[in-house]
């Protein structure tokens, strides 16, 4: 079984092929198109803002990435700090990644609104 | 007023500093961060595959989305087919963006599982 001869090392591509795993010309190891590094960028953004081995923010790491990483979507979003505040204890409370994916929705469904 | 002196042209970033008006240095005109420009990604995604004067997408609109542009992510997701079927009229259903949006994460949550 040949080398994997794929250039782009990729979370989900290292998961679609596998390091070392012989990749099939055109099999799993294209490219990841624009959108598919997209969706990834703001996959790995969660992991990124998660402290410690747990698996969800909490308000206060919500609100941090809010400040940090949308400085100009997040502007477009009011409701985005109530629906943070609204999560419970800054501390303790859980937002899954299905939470934050919804609000990153609302980030970008009040940008395209402006 | 100066000119506008960021050399960005981003969709977002031009509905923020708007051409011609004056930026104000590290004010509205800072550069994207990553996260934000991967949203914008997945937002002009959904004009670009929208056909004709519409707001919405068809199904049959977003199972060609899926082919072409989550040729691995579309693969994680078994139920992304199904929710497209169910749908309803392949030509005349509607999906609108926050739809569109929720169809994207569960192309994200699908892939996180793998």
């Amino acid at each position: 079984m040949g080398q994997c001869n794929c250039r782009k090392k990729r979370k989900v591509h290292e998961r679609r092929c596998g390091t070392g795993r012989a990749g099939t010309p055109g099999g799993d190891c294209q490219e990841l198109t624009d959108v598919e590094r997209a969706i990834e960028t703001v996959i790995n953004q969660f992991h990124y803002a998660v402290k410690g081995q747990k698996e969800y923010l909490t308000p206060n790491e919500m609100q941090e990435l809010v400040v940090q990483k949308l400085p100009h979507l997040g502007k477009c979003v009011g409701p985005l700090e109530e629906k943070i505040e609204c999560m419970g204890d800054p501390d303790e409370a859980k937002l899954e990644f299905g939470e934050y994916w919804d609000m990153m929705g609302d980030a970008a469904k009040g940008c395209r609104r402006k």
